[in-house]
């Protein structure tokens, strides 16, 4: 199966601490990174998780809280430094690029590489990025900024076909790709061969789906409904909800309801407040409405 | 003897990696704490520092390559959520204090405290920070922009007083600040008491010279003669000279003349390139010509 997998570099909330950096992940889709938020200190995790920096062309900026942005400037002058020469695109809210373009103008000045904004209402569901191989739409959030989540679908593969079957009718090689993407045969007598007798099913296209940060926000679910892997922000335990309430942000709880809600396959839970010295008890609070929870850390990777 | 102390949280250079933190020194001088520069990482290395944060109120920028100051916005974010009250003040070139603006107005809204610049021009050799124990003077460097290096000279303290002749001479208390500031004691017959007799001299007034980033700039060991540490850059072995002088850098035997030359006390070595494994050979190549050296490392801290 092709590769689709998630990197959390960090899942600490405002405050970093010694245990937890700022919100960064990469996602791994057939070797394309696509990178969700660049808190201080991404560069330094991106080196640490061995993921190629070239490979790595498009950042998406959830919002303009800084530990969901201040470490752009450091990964862009880096990148300078180590000779990129493919453009960078950044896809975030426009007041960013109003804000980071002196930076880099100051401070990158003469970079062998383009760094391109492609700014977006984030108040607006819609799809961002496109490819051959994934779409990248947003999820309108509440938080106490404008705010969206992302997310990753994977586009349908073609079938497989079956080797044997092919020799056996003697279709040309002409014919394959078609028969791929679903195309039954007709033999030169006019006998029909039905698709699935030549192929097997391609694997079902996976999904992604990230929501940080937010208030409990239950019209999502229709949204997120049955992604293989949700990542939603749990800032606090449910004992803090009206701290959560007020910071707009949510609790174990609240992102596990959602998880369940949507029926997605997996929940997997960060952005943990800076007050928790572990999230053993956030972990089981989630887990108790729904099982299939896993607590984000940093140098974890996850593949769907 | 109080306590004057340099805090080693970053020694890399320009590209960040697993080893070696961008450059940023916290001095403590007398449990109030001075940092040098701030790359980005710095906020979290001074939490790992576990100095107290609420004691720093004075950064000193020595020149406006991002890893010297891309941590500063961080800094000044968090400091905001921690809700100081004190100002901090920022001792910058006057660009930076045009780029940070914008970044504060917007990412650190409402923040309970005030950032106040103070600009100056790197080039001219001037006294930028004067309080009643230590005063700091610009070093004007030679590097790819205007860059500075400074000195921390700690003011002399009063002599100390030897209780015993106080007493058998029956000084009144009121005279004592004036005998520990050097006065001599005149009795009430008119003999005067020689100062000497009456106090031992206090702990002559230590002193710190941070230079990086600077090429081989053998003028400055005027300015530093007799310093009791002085932190040098050594970007580059001597290998790498060429590299050295095209980037406006050091090698580690320059570091090393110029201690030697200058005649300082102790020399530490930093702003490593990020091509050595280790930089024992920096420090063997150093110390062939300037014994007294050391290597910064982070996490370091050096008692003057």
């Amino acid at each position: 199966m092709e590769k689709f997998e998630v990197n959390i570099l960090g899942c600490g909330s405002a405050l970093p601490t010694i245990r937890h950096m700022a919100t960064s992940q990469v996602i791994n889709i057939r070797e394309k990174l696509f990178m969700i938020d660049c808190g201080e200190g991404t560069q330094i995790q991106l080196r640490r998780s061995r993921l190629k920096f070239s490979r790595l062309n498009h950042i998406f900026i959830s919002h303009l809280h800084g530990d969901h942005c201040f470490g752009l400037i450091g990964l862009i002058s880096t990148f300078g430094m180590l000779e990129r020469t493919a453009d960078l695109h950044i896809y975030c809210h426009p007041e960013l690029e109003k804000l980071l373009t002196p930076h880099i103008d100051f401070f990158c000045k003469g970079m062998p590489y383009k760094v391109i904004f492609h700014t977006f209402n984030p108040s607006e569901q819609t799809i961002i990025y496109d490819d051959r191989s994934v779409t990248v739409e947003t999820i309108p959030l509440r938080h106490r900024l404008p705010t969206c989540g992302f997310i990753f679908r994977e586009k349908p593969t073609q079938n497989h076909i079956k080797r044997d079957m092919i020799d056996f009718y003697h279709i040309p090689v002409c014919m394959i790709n078609r028969i791929k993407n679903g195309e039954d045969y007709v033999t030169e007598e006019g006998t029909v061969i039905p698709n699935e007798r030549l192929t097997t099913p391609s694997n079902p296209p996976r999904s992604y789906a990230y929501c940080s940060d937010t208030a409990y926000l239950p019209r999502i679910t229709e949204q997120i409904k049955g992604i293989d892997l949700l990542f939603h922000e749990a800032t606090f335990a449910k004992t803090e909800a009206a701290r959560a309430k007020q910071t707009m942000h949510s609790t174990a709880e609240q992102a596990a309801t959602i998880a369940r809600d949507a029926q997605v396959k997996r929940l997997i839970i960060g952005h943990f407040s800076a007050r928790y010295e572990d999230e053993a008890h956030l972990l089981q609070e989630a887990q108790s409405i729904f099982p299939e929870t896993i607590l984000a850390q940093e140098n974890m990777n996850i593949t769907l």
